[in-house]
């Protein structure tokens, strides 16, 4: 594995730095308003539409910000990853723009639609028999051999930096918010949305949102250590399936975070239906995380000006039409 | 029916008051890009996203110009519309804000969800048997008892400068625009758009995209006057199937449309799935219109700066997963 200077923890300044790095690469997506959304809650509500970003996640943002950082020698050589979902897109598009090669490790029985998008944004797809191969042995060895260095979902400073420019766009456009929520899988969104958040208004409450079989997060907050979780295959959120928090996450989270809360698939679900019916967005299960915890986590929002951040909107078509017709 | 002073043509003045009216009430929806969509038209393209509209459609502009500018005592008789769809849902959402009431003739026949979105907004939905009553006849007497004003979805000078202020904000967000793409059904949404862009942008060719079933906008434009067809029942396009042009609109289509192209059904899913797998967004099959008539009307665009007015979004989840998974 290469050595790479991004194990320490990012600050407030790294966001506005990766800030400046995204301005007119990735999208500076919508903030819309829902009246709907405000009476239920009794609160007004902005959502951070990351649905709309390119590649279809907030994934976009680190993925981008660590591989711009590069040195010339790293980006000739080229980066791997081992996600099969919006991470390993974000990867993608981000090195084709860069003119880096990229290479992903994917299960071989991944869904088709994601092999072909990480192709179509120029990848390498290589795949392993996630039954009886290790991931991140394999990827190791990859690395190894071709001097390809590993670029992880939220391990990573720059990743953690890039992925909290969503949320400083955010105050910057709705300049009071007492309240936000964010997905949580590895942690890095709910970080960096921290760092963006707490530089600029330190009373602002920010509450992460895991699956409710994917706790490992509210249980590492509430002991104040990393927890590991088996393999919560059981949730629809497949975004957030992360069996632990990543370190440098987590100790961003124990110094910020109001909390975690949680949702069941079938408040997931409800929130996707929300979205489609009264918003007109596609909103993945992984997306509708912050939604359902604003809805169902007993957090007090009311009166309050809330941030939701819709993370990603990545979902196969037929599979989105059997959410929304259960 | 009352006397109401909408009946000479409006102008590009028109437009322009009628934003400043819909300033901070109707949202100001954001414009989307897609590489991908750059790649397949061989330009640039500009997605106005109506759909995200309040009350789910352009509609809510024209319905809000039109009820703002009543009389005291006219706001306090009312105001009724015959419409089942999106024009419908936005009078009673514009006449709710107003504090004027409002009545929606309806088929017995419609959704449920129309009707509850209707009622939702504080209307007061009167419904008739579509088979043996004349919905116009039902409309006119009640407005007659009731005194309450007819409020057509496209007859209407206010009307039409409504809807064109969506354009005009496209065209202030883009500078250039060479081309520009609106769905036709009463061509309320196509006039205005005309006045919006030709007054800025005098050489934009501004195109009319109509179900191919339900061409007598093409057919009237061909022949110079207006064509009436019989009920267009077949499409799936349901807010396009009016059965002729509103004269107003059609005066002003005449002196500026480049032309009017058609899309089938089918072109309207493709576009449909596309906004859903690549944008995120959902989009009604009307909404579909300007894309599926860009992809497929045989207009010229290679190179050009594409605007694309998503009409609206409202369609019910269990059609939509239908059209999403067939």
């Amino acid at each position: 594995m290469n050595a790479w200077p991004h194990l320490i923890a990012p600050t407030n300044h790294d966001v506005v730095e990766a800030a400046q790095r995204l301005k007119g690469i990735a999208h500076r997506t919508p903030v819309l308003r829902s009246n709907t959304a405000d009476e239920i809650l009794g609160a007004q509500v902005f959502f951070k539409c990351e649905n709309l970003q390119r590649s279809g996640s907030f994934k976009f943002r680190g993925a981008y910000n660590a591989l711009a950082q590069l040195s010339p020698e790293q980006q000739e050589r080229g980066v791997l990853t081992f996600s099969a979902g919006n991470h390993a897109q974000a990867i993608a598009l981000a090195a084709r723009l860069l003119d880096i090669p990229a290479l992903v490790v994917m299960p071989h029985d991944a869904p088709t639609t994601k092999m072909a998008a990480a192709r179509a944004y120029g990848a390498q797809v290589v795949t392993y028999d996630p039954l009886n191969e290790d991931r991140e042995a394999i990827s190791r060895k990859l690395s190894q051999e071709r001097g390809m260095l590993l670029v992880p979902p939220s391990d990573n400073a720059a990743v953690i930096a890039g992925q909290g420019t969503a949320a400083l766009e955010l105050i910057e456009e709705v300049p009071r918010l007492d309240v936000l929520f964010a997905g949580v899988g590895g942690g890095g969104l709910l970080a960096g949305s921290l760092l963006a958040t707490k530089a600029a208004l330190p009373l602002c409450r920010v509450y992460g949102v895991e699956p409710e079989v994917a706790n490992d997060g509210q249980q590492s907050l509430a002991c104040g250590e990393i927890v590991q979780i088996p393999w919560p295959r059981s949730t629809i959120a497949d975004g957030a399936r992360a069996t632990a928090l990543a370190p440098l996450a987590f100790d961003i989270l124990q110094q910020g975070a109001e909390g975690i809360v949680t949702a069941s698939d079938a408040q997931l679900m409800e929130a996707m239906r929300f979205f489609a019916e009264r918003m007109k967005i596609v909103v993945e299960p992984t997306g509708a995380l912050a939604l359902a915890g604003a809805l169902h986590g007993g957090c007090d929002v009311h009166g309050a000006r809330v941030g939701i951040v819709i993370s990603g909107g990545n979902v196969d078509l037929p599979r989105y039409a059997r959410f929304l017709s259960d």
